[in-house]
């Protein structure tokens, strides 16, 4: 079980990979987001993308799947309170395998909850060719190592 | 066909409502947030949450359908560079009805492309009980009224 001091400041860590198919980008979009370029081929071919490409909540979804199980489901994770700077930097399309990499910037104690703190990851998400396609700074409040 | 030029900046408007099942949350969270506070009813009553609530990128993924829903499909879209300060201010819970409320806070037009800008909205969703239970600064690049 990983604990709020378990995530050492600065350490750029690797996590697991996922492929997303044109099936999956065009079925999340039709249910959250469906804007033509994520749902309609020739609309997509004919927008400013040149083709289907993912809504960027579901590149945070799949961001969050690997990070849950990168690290999270080991971890006391009590939750978040919100995430910055969320930015979708490429398009994702349909075949890219997306690999996940963290690092942690922040780490706070609770003052009023001493049980707790909260973490703040770098969270970069990059495609098969090295491109980063999406960064987020991600909270996540943590419980603390029992004595 | 709503433009750049169609957003006056500081006027709060009122878009759909959308309710969320049990059944809704633990499928999202089965794919893509599997925590326990999201996918299991027992290990959800043991928790903080003291039940089943929705996960963030779920209430994300709902607030955008409500805007896609709200005036997005509707207008020159032309996607997003990223979105601001997402805050999950109080659980999204099983039953839940879900309002959205934006206001544009800024305008800013391309100078490099002169056909397009990018507005920011302040996105805040409301639910049945008038909480505040996610609030973002979510950027969109938009087309601008043809000449």
């Amino acid at each position: 079980m990983l604990y709020f001091e378990d995530f050492p400041i600065g350490e750029r860590r690797k996590f697991g990979t996922r492929s997303v198919t044109e099936d999956e980008i065009m079925g999340f979009a039709r249910d959250f987001d469906p804007q033509p370029f994520h749902t309609d081929r020739a609309a997509a071919e004919a927008s400013i993308y040149g083709g289907i490409i993912a809504s960027g909540w579901h590149t945070c979804s799949i961001a969050m799947r690997l990070i849950c199980d990168g690290f999270l489901l080991d971890s006391a994770s009590l939750g978040s309170p919100g995430v910055d700077e969320v930015r979708w930097k490429k398009p994702v399309r349909p075949g890219d395998a997306l690999t996940l990499f963290g690092t942690t910037t922040i780490a706070k104690a609770s003052t009023s909850k001493p049980d707790r703190g909260v973490l703040t990851n770098l969270m970069e998400l990059v495609n098969q060719n090295g491109e980063v396609v999406m960064t987020m700074h991600a909270m996540t409040m943590i419980g603390r190592r029992p004595a």
